[in-house]
């Protein structure tokens, strides 16, 4: 059994990872930290874990870590694994980041768009991006993986067979996300306050967004290009998991749905997670994040608009799962050689 | 006091309708009628009139109608108004139409966006697109009035002021639209049932949408062109009541915030119903739905995104009050003569 | 036009007296104030009064207070108004209060349920319990109100007829309460955060409500007795606004619908607040406060259960409106000697 | 591998049965049959389960189902099961009825709450109620067993230690349920419309529920009496999955928590899937549907109310868990004689 710890384990994305390593046949939980909870009870802070497990919270403390663990989940705020990491890399542990302290493979990318400048830049070259579907084999071979950004994931997956067919106009592709509340974090506050947060429809990040910056190095990466930009806009809607990214790209040249299927199954062919999602018939003929609650898939679909020559693309995911917790054990998998769905199997649940 | 009839008043248009007509200081309600509920109390209905009218349901009945009203609204499904309003105007009434018969100048836009042939063409110049911030003068001396769809007011007037100034890109306008349950009326369908409706962030008309007809009609109109085309996208989310446009427009030229300010307050002074929101504190810094339920604003709002030289701009509604009823009601007051803000007064509840 | 005051306007209830009170004909506000947000605008906190007011919170000044109204509303925290209400009363102004603070008339009732000693018992006589359909008359000679706590009007309103009728077992009255995120106020805290309280159904409180105590006053009253005792138990739903109390009472004797409809019919007569609900047919049979979100109504309806000769009364109410700030405004209107449904006569939204 | 075969598949139970069942090791599913969608895949229905099986609904075809199946789940409407079971059972099949058709052991009970006379009433003493921690035994014996009604579940599991006991007055037993849309079933009306049926506190059925009876029947059997008898009503309220049953009990006698503790530990000692939550602190000290969706946990609760010598007394469930496809998998694994938790063990899904 590898002995697994989870750094800050008392946050959303802590809990889906332990819900999920509680389940997983090939790991035991050495230990979890939480700053806020040390001493308490898991099941405390996770009520859906009542019962299941005993495990207490510890108080974060490294060097108890690295005796206890062989890989490290870190699920803490932006700007501290970056701090942690180094010395859980020079003990020999594995570790999968889940902030966005190692995604940027560029140094420059962390003062413009996080503000701060990373204090070891040259452990960005070391981390792999933890999105398998573009980098599986190198994940295999990592000891430090970075883990998506959850509207990036979603994003990307989206995007990347367009991307790499250059189908579209490279400087003018919008990105319309949406979210739910979990995506927030468990930290309360003004804005996800219920009576405020419940039934918006808020435009919270139109511009800017952090995210713009690794969707836009993955992308030029399957691109083999330096021109793609995203035009990115980040809206919080009324549920508590789910995200879905609408991707509008202006076509270079007119293509038929023929062309679109082609890229988009040629690249994603026997990857266990994607889902392409264009029925015919039902009510479920496209992506939406309300049927992938719970599981790992990242559903895409598409639809072309020939009054505009638009390419619409859609990416729905469990901003929880494959968005954070659920990628990052799928990476845990690919680093250790086993089957990559191992503790991802239950479906979805629907309706929820 | 003038008498006015409401021409299908059982659906979610037909009941807010009824909701304010009923609080309009000048208006008596001679009739309203419904296929489904002929013979029926209105507050069995719409259970929020229970105890303040004993209004029943009419059985549809056209001559009964031209007897009793002076004007009547007409919340019937596309195509049915189209049959009905001719013996309404030729004897002497005014019609307010809240379907999209008589919303597109151009009769070949019937064939194209709704599949079939408009059967009174000659109506479609005669009447006026009731839109008040656009068309104000012209609704005043109206007899046939057709009220904007739902989405396309949210789209129109976010994008009217940059159009006019012709600030971006015209061929790659991505409008992005999130709406609530109610604006696919009171049907009950798989689609709209609560266990499948609940939680959704459905891509439901990714491309094709209806309402892109009268978005482009109106802004070439606002813009002198003809050259505005729309990518528009339509989700549904999980509200009852709003929706949020979000457009992303690529600027021709690089431009400041004061001259998108200049842009947008140069065109919306005075306007009773529009807010310009763009603040620089607090949790309600732009345009969301949530703010404006039950009332007649649309909000608006924009951020530059300096990164790929985009303005993104929101507009928000209530889809049953500017996006339905109460834009319907706003064109009765002018039509009348009336202070177009009569029966219009009451703020949004807030939250809700 | 008659200076009002809100000592405490940024909360729910404060806002939401705001709101009413902008749109009440025969009212100025003369100030509100805000501890938290002296200084700031109102439609800073008050989204959906932007446009609409200028006005800025004052930072609490009991004697601007004083000097600048003519009447006061306390939307204060429990303990706050009984320091502050006797210097107002002493001044000659008349007060509303929406806390605890004055609901109870025996000051032992303090210690008991809140926990605390009134500092000034000898005004809890003077205070006039502010249900107009229990105290009309002295409401309208009294220089204090105390307006009821959101769920105790609910439970009080379904309760009164049966209990003045003596028609159940007094001490074992069960009275299940449902209730919305907003009663729970303004603040944020991990109860309320939107990812926590979305889709719950939460016993917070199955036994020891305060509301417990007012509801027994009040019934007692009702009921010529002593023996009336409430077996509360309160529960948190997925709604921002609404309140349904479901009161099961098992009846001293067998009896037919059509006396309770004679209790419940003569006890309500000409109450423009009451609905009596209980329909052949329709959705809306019974009542469900979806139907009364942002007007003043308390819907009440019944039904006999042979099986164990149980009456169960339902009242259903918007939290905010007949819960708080709506029948704060009755009263005002009451004190005033103006029609009681100044200012409270929009429908409610439906659906929303 | 147990060849099992789903009648009635395209619901939300049978769904849920076919997602459990999907990941269950010992079974295959032999066949699903579905009126409605005889010939569709099963992902078009449940868009959960898109990619994860081929299977498509069969028509029904009872001898068909004979021949390929050992045993079959029957999620068919009330009225229909009891026509098929006979011929099931004598084909030596076993089989989990999820209907109401066997659930009553007094034939009486059919035509008193459901309204039709049952066409075998000899099976009914054959068929076991499936309520493992009652019946556990008897279910591991049985050919035919009749799993109980989603509120029923909630409601005996949290009352079954006191009635044992003896501790309330057993013709004042109320019981208050709160319960989900997915509840109703998967069949469009205005009633589970989107528009209508969110944000509601509905008492959609505050007398006569049918599930009384088996409540009653089970109650009675524990406590060894005749003389339980249940006051329920039901309500709607704002989520998809999930129910609460508030049972008010009326204490013979004056008693401890201790004496309640110890009540419910001992009935429920070493059962897999119930957890007593009286938590002392945090968020979650009572049970709340929302921690226990998508498991097959109940989490009982209680508190003691001195006022009024009550105890309160919290079941809650997943209702398609627990109350339907959950429950069904585990008396499949106790008629099998396999591990009773088998494909039954992901943890709920929190925050959802």
């Amino acid at each position: 059994m590898l002995r697994v710890g989870v750094i800050g384990g008392s946050g959303y994305t802590g809990g889906e990872l332990l819900r999920l390593l509680l389940g997983h046949p090939q790991v035991e939980i050495a230990q979890t930290t939480s700053r806020e909870y040390g001493g308490e009870y898991v099941f405390r802070v996770h009520p859906n874990l009542r019962g299941l497990t005993s495990l207490q919270f510890a108080k974060p403390d490294l060097e108890k870590t690295v005796k206890e663990c062989d890989l490290v989940f870190t699920a803490t705020p932006h700007g501290v694994s970056s701090k942690l990491v180094p010395r859980l890399l020079e003990a020999g542990l594995k570790v999968i980041d889940l902030s966005a302290d190692f995604r940027l493979k560029n140094p420059e990318g962390y003062p413009q768009w996080y503000g701060w400048s990373h204090p070891h830049p040259e452990l960005l070259q070391k981390a792999v991006y933890g999105v398998p579907e573009l980098h599986r084999s190198d994940i295999g071979k990592a000891q430090l993986v970075a883990c998506p950004g959850c509207m990036a994931v979603a994003s990307i997956l989206a995007l990347a067979p367009a991307a790499k067919e250059r189908l579209f106009e490279e400087d003018k592709v919008v990105v319309d996300v949406k979210i739910g509340s979990s995506g927030a974090g468990a930290k309360p506050s003004r804005s996800t306050h219920h009576a405020e947060r419940a039934g918006v429809i808020r435009p919270y990040k139109p511009t800017g967004h952090r995210h713009t910056a690794e969707i836009e190095q993955e992308l030029n990466w399957v691109a083999g290009s330096g021109a793609v930009k995203i035009s990115m806009s980040a809206h919080a809607v009324n549920v508590v998991r789910g995200i879905l990214a609408t991707a509008h790209l202006f076509l270079k040249e007119k293509i038929g749905l023929a062309e679109v299927w082609k890229a988009y199954r040629g690249f994603y062919q026997n990857e266990p997670f994607i889902r392409l999602v264009r029925d015919k018939k039902g009510l479920y003929k496209l992506p939406d994040p309300k049927t992938v609650i719970g599981s790992n898939f990242c559903d895409i679909g598409f639809d072309l608009d020939k009054h505009v020559n638009r390419l619409v693309v859609l990416g729905a995911i469990d901003n929880l799962m494959k968005g954070a917790a659920g990628i990052a054990v799928q990476n845990l998998n690919l680093m250790m050689g086993w089957d990559e769905r191992t503790g991802l199997l239950p479906p979805a649940l629907y309706p929820v």
